[in-house]
């Protein structure tokens, strides 16, 4: 089916029930980063298939919405359709919410895919256009009858996390929630984040590509908590096993019933961002809302001492992965064509061979060259570069683990190189030794530290359009909350047991991409007079490519903990190579 | 009058207008920082003198909260009387709208002078206390029937400020104004911010110590722009020349009527924050209220290009006058009695020496010793310190000068300082230099920035309590918004033009304080693909002690930053001095 036939299809079912403009999010009922296939209905109607992205459809428009990541692949992938580009965050384009305020006229509306968007989104929305008389319309999912070959809602059963991994039952975890509820005078928790209600019940699925969370809602009182999933996926053990937990699994759609039957008077608690308009239209009048960032990510956030003590595990059979990765190129880029994706399908490989391995966390970023300035490139079998004996190669890579998740980005030379590389290299490394080493006190946000890793590069007139680092989950999402560490104002306190990434970098178009990425924990440093001190444990063990350094440029403090880091590196992964490739990481952490 | 008698007056008055709570702010109808003395209420009704602190009175309590710099002293000063002392920010004491929540039954009420408290604060509290069942109930002034001896209004004239010091004319400021205002779609502008309207309009007065502003309203249309003033303090020549600039002036009490008489429907922006109950009870129902941040808080805090000229000519006085108190103290300590009260009496000497000076800023803090450790401490004359020749001497002082506001603050040793000293004056150093030597991103803000003062002392377990800068009025308020430098969290960027000081310290009770603060601008550095990077220009020019610096704790950039900064020193104020003024400051500004 053309995209155009599905636009006049489209466009014969809203004038059928009186819609004006039709608006189709990215996402999934439960606000999720990755999306099942059966969510896709973006990219159904557009024919783009980037990660990222919003269409609109009026009765004589269609426009996409996409950010930088994707301007050159939706150009090319739309351009036979009626659809055209709108370049988000760029001079001369309207934001979706500037257009529609800019060009839906009174008496017009705006139906959205109701299980696609947010409440937040829906009220937003409607505050910035009902002024213009405009009515927002959350309205059952248009496209469902006219996408035929529509897959299926995954099957795949779920799996228990045993306490080896966890670290915390189900019901310590629900009485740490119901603390908080009492605290909140809530009498009802309504969680629709696909990984706190992972993390909640101590179980995993398989319904979205790299985060192995399952489709569901759940709803926590005082003396429940339900599981809304489809029953095909739970086996009759783990049924029983939750049922022991105090844990009662229900099916997916009654969620909606049980929200509607809720007592006149009561109080819900739940995150309007994260609660889809379905759901949240089944709230009656008389129930107040209380909206409030999930419970369940805070505490999800900070890690236990078990799941901490996994995730050094994780991270050491990363390493070695990653050591035996680099000592294979290093050795058979002479010797056999090597591509940006072959080089990432044996670094799979590599993880494979790991005990506990189940998944990558994310699509691995190899980049070769220029693709490297490209943030979130990706190689593609239509286009994919060949590794040569020159220039930087930048792998972005990592596993869910029975461990828990990785994440780790190292950037190395394949010939020699040049001195401009060499000082971007080192800038960005000194931002990431400066923030990694640093002692802070509590209370900080990572937005308060971000600068940290940005001070080297901005002195040289240089900076990167990303975050400098993101939380990480145990077996969940590669990118979690609540903290984070960028630019991007955010008042979350970095608190002991958060996980979070450091990983600075230097994009130069056409040139090359630098990364330095590694995940620690966040930990208590000294408590005195001035209060408690905290600092970063690391994680992540691979060495940094030391013939990318140059020395002229760094502090004894740098060098220092270059060389500590370099130590710990060896003595941590050599153990678990061949002969051949320790004695190749000893000379890669030897001593500068 | 005895302070129980007056607690008996109020409670008598509270009982004949039915109230059962009563607060009394510190403040005035403007939300200024320094109060004219009419204000000082709360300090008649308890004796206690602190800048800063609020007083509630129930039928059968009395409460005096106060924060930290005035424990010993609230503590001393209400002894005598039925007031108790609830510590402000401390473990064990509620804040004051949680003694309220907590104590206030349903039926009781709160009253709360309606000139000294913002209608932001009585609708939180309200928003509170609604719970309950309590009823906040913004009132007259109670205390005036029972305050026989009040202080009169002040009734100092009016000045103008010529272009030469304002670089922008009333006119000109009104068109950007109403600019302003347009975007908002906003029809009044109601400002109640003593500063903002003297900037505005070009003129200051001397109702306020240390802040040359005037007691007045101000209220702005398309086509008015009104000041409501005590018209005494207003000259016919001033009075017309506001006339040719587009401003009637009208009486101070007029702009409730005025703002009475606003048609239905208007939309009025004001700062929900700055505007006190009574002016903000007379806005009617039917005119729609913005409440914002005040633009003119914005405008004024980018200093255009005639300001930021004078404040360099300020900012050179104040360094003279720096170098000649300094060079006095060094050879007069051995051979005449000199103490805290003496050494500020002599530097306020050589400030009025300078040409254009009018006044101090603030209150010199001029603290030997331990006294340094107390970031607000003030010398009185019953309790003050003798100037001995050891130990570190902080002192922090401003001057109100036609070119601008100062405030500086230097620490100098006594006599040879301890390694302890050393170590903690160049760790201090150390932020300093690290965050005005810094180049950043547009767009950061100092919440973003704060980090880089802070990082070298935190690395070493030391924090202090404070901010690490604040934005400096134009002949006006020492401290200024809407930017700040600060752990706390504050979202304004760091714009060219903006003026602010760059104050970290280490504070150590019972030992000494020791303070570096220098005051800048933001200006523009290079623009690449990365975007414009900002930095800032050094105002303020006065040595620091060398004898004072561990050298080995110093990076080279530091010690370039140093030896650079000095050398400014000298070229720009040697030309100022006698011989051996000139002779003494060469040495003090040695290269290390």
């Amino acid at each position: 089916m053309l995209v155009n036939d599905k636009i006049k299809a489209l466009r014969d079912l809203m004038k059928k029930n009186g819609f004006t403009c039709y608006m189709e999010p990215t996402g999934d009922p439960h606000s999720s980063e990755y999306v099942a296939d059966y969510y896709k209905g973006r990219e159904f109607l557009t024919d783009f298939t980037g990660s990222a992205g919003t269409a609109i459809v009026t009765l004589d428009k269609a426009i996409l919405w996409t950010d930088g990541r994707y301007f050159i692949q939706a150009e090319n992938q739309i351009k036979d359709s009626e659809f055209i580009l709108y370049k988000m965050s760029t001079p001369g384009y309207p934001s979706v919410s500037e257009w529609l305020e800019k060009n839906l006229k009174e008496g017009d509306n705006l139906a959205i895919n109701q299980l696609l968007v947010s409440q937040k989104t829906i009220e937003n929305l409607s505050d910035s256009l009902i002024k213009k008389g405009v009515v927002v319309k959350p309205t059952e999912d248009l496209l469902d009858s006219i996408w035929i070959d529509r897959p299926s809602l995954p099957t795949n059963p779920i799996f228990k996390l045993d306490m080896q991994y966890t670290g915390k039952s189900v019901e310590d975890k629900l009485e740490e929630l119901r603390e908080n509820l009492q605290n909140e005078e809530a009498d009802y928790f309504l969680l629709s984040s696909l990984d706190d209600i992972a993390w909640l019940f101590n179980i995993r699925g398989g319904d979205v590509t790299y985060t192995p969370v399952v489709i569901s809602y759940a709803l926590i009182s005082a003396n429940s908590a339900n599981l809304y999933i489809d029953k095909n996926k739970v086996s009759n053990t783990i049924e029983e096993d939750l049922k022991k937990h105090g844990v009662s699994v229900s099916d997916y759609e009654d969620i909606k019933i049980d929200v509607e039957n809720i007592a006149l008077g009561s109080k819900i608690l739940l995150n309007k961002a994260r609660t889809n308009a379905w759901i949240y239209s089944s709230i009656k009048d008389g129930i107040e809302v209380i909206d409030k960032t999930d419970i369940t990510e805070h505490l999800k956030g900070k890690k236990n001492e078990t799941e901490l003590a996994n995730l050094r595990k994780a991270y050491i059979k990363d390493g070695i992965a990653l050591s035996k990765f680099f000592y294979w190129l290093e050795h058979e880029i002479g010797n056999q064509d090597i591509n940006e994706l072959s080089a990432a399908q044996k670094l799979l490989e590599f993880r494979e061979e790991q005990e506990g391995f189940i998944e990558p966390s994310f699509g691995t970023i190899s980049a070769y060259g220029p693709n490297g300035a490209m943030m979130h490139y990706s190689a593609t079998k239509e286009s994919f570069s060949k590794l040569e004996q020159e220039g930087l190669y930048l792998v972005d890579s990592g596993g869910q683990y029975y461990n828990g998740t990785t994440d780790i980005t190292r950037t190395i030379s394949l010939g020699k190189p040049t001195s401009e590389e060499k000082r971007d290299f080192t800038l960005a490394l000194k931002g990431h030794v400066n923030l990694i080493s640093a002692k802070f006190l509590e209370g900080a946000s990572g937005h308060a530290l971000d600068v940290l890793a940005r001070y080297p590069l901005w002195q040289e007139g240089i900076d990167y359009k990303s975050g400098t680092g993101h939380g990480v989950g145990y077996l969940l999402g590669v990118h979690e909350g609540p903290h984070r560490i960028s630019t991007m104002p955010n008042q979350v306190a970095l608190e002991e047991g958060m996980v979070v990434t450091i990983e600075p970098g230097v994009y130069k178009q056409g040139k090359y991409g630098i990364r330095h990425e590694n995940v620690v924990n966040v930990i208590k440093n000294i408590k005195n007079e001035s209060g408690q001190f905290m600092n970063f444990a690391v994680l992540s063990y691979c060495y940094f490519d030391l013939a990318c350094i140059d020395k002229e440029l760094l502090t004894k403090h740098e060098i220092d903990w270059i060389n500590d880091y370099h130590n710990e590196v060896y003595t941590k992964i050599a153990q678990y190579l061949t002969e051949s490739e320790a004695v190749w990481l000893k000379e890669k952490t030897r001593k500068i």
